[in-house]
């Protein structure tokens, strides 16, 4: 996806973000909100980072400081305020691209799945042989509402108009302007110059650029994106949560046609950078955080929770099995019902089946803790590590206090508390006497229903 | 919604519920069946209690005891026996609105969504300076099937017919009739008296007060609902489901209109009271039982079950919390995976991550519970309580046998069973000595290989 | 659904299945991959069994060795290697139907749910009094696509024609040929003869025979199946998929008419032989594996996932249930979250509230076992059992080691690793002294913070 740089000019991308959002009713800037576990602007970001710009600047205003701490070195950013409309918006991109010469793309935060595909399209019409003054992406949607129009002949826009001022032929036209524009740096800052905001809202407009453009004899080009669904744009939760569904449904198809079984697609969630091998089968209401790579095999039971894992081939996962960050399974392991990894790894063909939480851990392979394994390794300051050698037997209920070596084919009996390191082949009991009190039991019950009886 | 009772004349209800509903196949009343973790006759109540009527009577009939237990002194009861039609039902409200002079509205216990402002529209037009004898709610469903026909000019009623009685002109007319009828109590119960069953179903059918008026020279008004879905019956399970579904659309549009992210809306599901505030995030797959709510910048991760729970600003939630009533979460507190809490208060900041039990318990502000904590609150008779004081810390697998005390800054270590108060600043530790037995792990692998290979 | 053995002549089936399916990508054979728990080929069969075929023929070629281990002897095999068209598909059945002398239906297995109501339409046509030479199953798409066509006149068949050898008018013809076929066996294997492969893929066709028959001056009849969707084929995970939410969709109607509450029906998956009663209520999220069945008044939380589970009267299960093959649940018992249960019974009226794995146990009636109850069933090399008696309470956090007998009205501490049998009545304590170290965690505190302090 890369573009070849021998044969292109530089580029530049301007990102609009000024507004926070106020339907979305949220102190989180509008962009950073969440799709597929990544947030917007970051989806838009890795699109347009795919092209290698030359310099990326986001026009930010309220909420900044979250823009700022999120992106950080990723982008330049410009600042608008007070707010006067979009043209006004990517004038304040003017410093940030100082000394910049080439092709300048303009995009929006809230419009984030813009593929590359399209952004390159854009970059090619404005650099073919009639060079046109500018690029509008425009778009043919089911339902062209409000909507702008671009009236256009044969990819020639003959004039930009909002929808308020269009007239009834121009209303007809189902061609609509997304936003996004591709211009020469020099030419677009030199017309956003001439924009007037004489208009109900008093604000600058950005397509106003291509109108005057047009007036000056210059050609100005609209490319249609082939998805009208990419240039949706977010601004509310619904709409959120609406293109969360879309995108989600991408993913499930595309999971399906690898060679992913997926039993009930709708239930099953996926992060933006998932990864399933062919012949993984994962069962009903199973989500996906950022991070996970699944190979061939693997079985995926319901009500699993995965991030930041790594499962081998062939491994058995759940039901309810909760892997965090850096839970390594590795080929044939079986992480059963409640069990809980975080930066651990099961070694060949390890086995923790039942309500245990293993971190800060090494398995060795083909060791089998037992129900209720704990691995304490948090001692309210430090985090430490617990190494569990091959073929060990962890017996049920188990504490195992880091830090801690436990050694191959050692066995740890039931419902012992570990605090010290234990050799290979040794076994190791931490209990009490089996203290026997015959009879107390039924004069407890005697006692307890009487008090019971006259409680009452 | 309360009415301005100054203004308004006294008010009655009626709420029918003779037929205990043959087609959901439950032994339990088909109004007593739940949506939204509310059953639908109390959905009813609760709307029209919003108008604060004067009497309120339910005519119950087979398995009445059920709806007695339940509605108790909530409203009157009129015994239906046996089951002679709509108009026989609110005769058996006769004796129950002795004395009483003023408006009655007939609500139906299987049609609960009638909204507060629907039935307010019906008493209004009674009281409307035409003064008609009864007003009939009319809606106009997407297809009219086999409904009965309101024939009106102009919202005053013409004729009501049954739709097997209808000719083909009536039969076009979209206005059916949802049952619900509102007429002042001394015509009410004169017109009803009036009433034939010469029908095919020998029943007294409630319209035909409506022909019997209008045949007096009375008038008699419709009025229309603006929403068709509030009048939608249930009568069998399939029925129910769709009603759920509904309902469970309508709350998370609701919840994303006031600023709640809900990444998967379809597998979030609300009761009726349910209150989430704006930037709370919910992941897939959370159930929110009765009595929940949450405040701004909760986190409430998949698999999530809360009931009846008090969830603090900024606390993170699951995956995989149950929280049970009496739980509640205080400022930046965290519930983990595997992790129960019943009657339980967590303090400010306090932690409990992994597979714990707090039940019948206060946990000290910034108080960390390690994984596989037990407050061991049931003694087989009697519930007792745990008080952890601030900032103490709990070593995993421990059992906390209450009444107990544990002080500030104490420590438990792994995997005591602690049966004594602990002070402040206190370590206390209940673990046997570490026996350790070199090569006896080493010894059992081989005789167990050996039991094993003989057993085949 | 039996066949009146008496009335009817013997019956054959084949079932095709020599395309391994490379639009899976997967290693398993397509006909393996599973709808409701259960393979295709599986569910195919059991229609087809229920007809009582005195011979049954699968056609099998690549992966083979994975159809011989599932089928076993449920079937003869006849092999297709190379693949060169469905009627050659059929001849490789002749060698396994030697001798056989009756009516064959050539069944497909990636077309699993043609019913056997279907199934015997199509026998009981080909013995109709005018004796078909051979019987087509027909349907009738919403999109007939490129399907090949059954060009009839009520219900003869005048000509089978592919899509792409079919002239406007036989295109406009909306029956299409599912593939299913009905013969008589001397019939079928002479006809399949004469096929020939003069077409563009060199492949012999198996509706040939049928063309010529009608050639030769016999008659042949469609039959139309009332439900086109039974003839759906499953080539791909897509299909698989959407095939799973068309039989899920099925059995969810067929619950609810039966009686039971689903409260969100999208949500809860069934498998081929689930069995639930009425007033069974389900709670959204919940998974059934193979070989549940559930009687009427028990309650299914949400999150649970049940396989191989009986599950008595008034039984309350979950959220966060976990039963596996073997678990039977005695009227009024309930498991609570995040408890497992495998192999053992639970006693009228018993509970395992949290968090417990319970295996290879019998719990007697009124048994309380307590939060984080764990049975060590296994010791590396076998499993043991543990039987608890009546009205036993086992303390939280307790490891039961098996083998194990807990006397009814005993009580095992909290806390307590049981290693040794446990007599009635008796109190059994495994718990070593409390440990108090006054200051020591203040100490600690204070060097911790040091330290960290240091760290950094």
């Amino acid at each position: 996806m890369a573009r070849c740089m021998s044969e292109t000019r530089p580029l530049a991308a301007i990102i609009l973000a000024a507004g926070k959002g106020t339907r979305m009713k949220s102190n989180q800037h509008k962009v950073l909100h969440e799709v597929g576990g990544r947030s917007m602007i970051e989806h838009l970001l890795a699109s347009v980072e795919a092209l290698a710009p030359e310099r990326l600047v986001t026009i930010v205003g309220e909420a900044r400081e979250q823009l700022h701490e999120r992106l950080g070195d990723r982008c330049a950013f410009g600042v608008q305020e007070p707010q006067l409309g979009t043209g006004h918006a990517v004038q304040q991109a003017e410093e940030a691209l100082a000394g910049f010469s080439g092709d300048v793309l303009v995009l929006y935060g809230d419009v984030p799945f813009v593929s590359t595909a399209t952004m390159q399209a854009m970059i090619d019409r404005l650099n073919a042989h009639d060079t046109p003054s500018s690029v509008v992406l425009g778009f043919e949607p089911d339902d062209p509402l409000r909507y702008g129009r671009v009236i256009a002949q044969q990819g020639r826009i003959l004039k930009m108009v909002e929808w308020k001022d269009a007239n009834e032929e121009e209303r007809a036209c189902t061609l609509c302007n997304s936003g996004l524009l591709a211009a020469r740096a020099e030419d677009l800052f030199a017309l956003l110059a001439r924009v007037q905001n004489n208009n109900a809202q008093d604000e600058y407009y950005l397509p106003d650029i291509v109108n005057i453009a047009i007036a000056d004899g210059q050609t100005c080009a609209v490319v249609n994106t082939p998805r009208p669904a990419e240039v949706t744009g977010i601004n509310s939760r619904a709409e959120l949560a609406a293109a969360e569904a879309q995108w989600q449904e991408f993913k499930r198809a595309e999971a399906m046609e690898a060679g992913v079984t997926l039993r009930a697609p709708s239930t099953v969630f996926f992060s933006w950078d998932t990864e399933l091998a062919a012949d993984v089968v994962v069962e009903p209401n199973v989500v996906f955080g950022p991070g996970v790579v699944v190979a061939s095999g693997a079985y995926i039971k319901a009500f699993s929770h995965l991030e930041g894992a790594t499962v081998g081939e062939d491994v058995e996962v759940g039901p309810y099995a909760r892997l965090r960050p850096g839970a390594v399974l590795e080929k044939g392991s079986k992480v059963g019902n409640f069990v809980e990894i975080k930066k651990a790894t099961l070694g060949e063909g390890a086995k923790a089946s039942h309500l245990s939480y293993l971190g800060d851990a090494t398995v060795g392979a083909g060791a089998n803790i037992g129900a209720g394994t704990i691995t304490c390794n948090y001692d309210g300051y430090f985090k430490h590590k617990t190494v569990i050698g091959e073929r060990a037997f962890i017996g049920s209920n188990s504490a195992l206090i880091a830090p801690l070596n436990i050694g191959a084919d050692a066995i740890v009996a039931a419902g012992s508390a570990v605090s010290r390191d234990v050799s290979a082949g040794e076994l190791r009991m931490v209990r009490a006497e089996q203290m026997v009190k015959p009879g107390w039991a039924d004069r407890f019950h005697d006692a307890m229903k009487k008090k019971k009886a006259g409680g009452k």
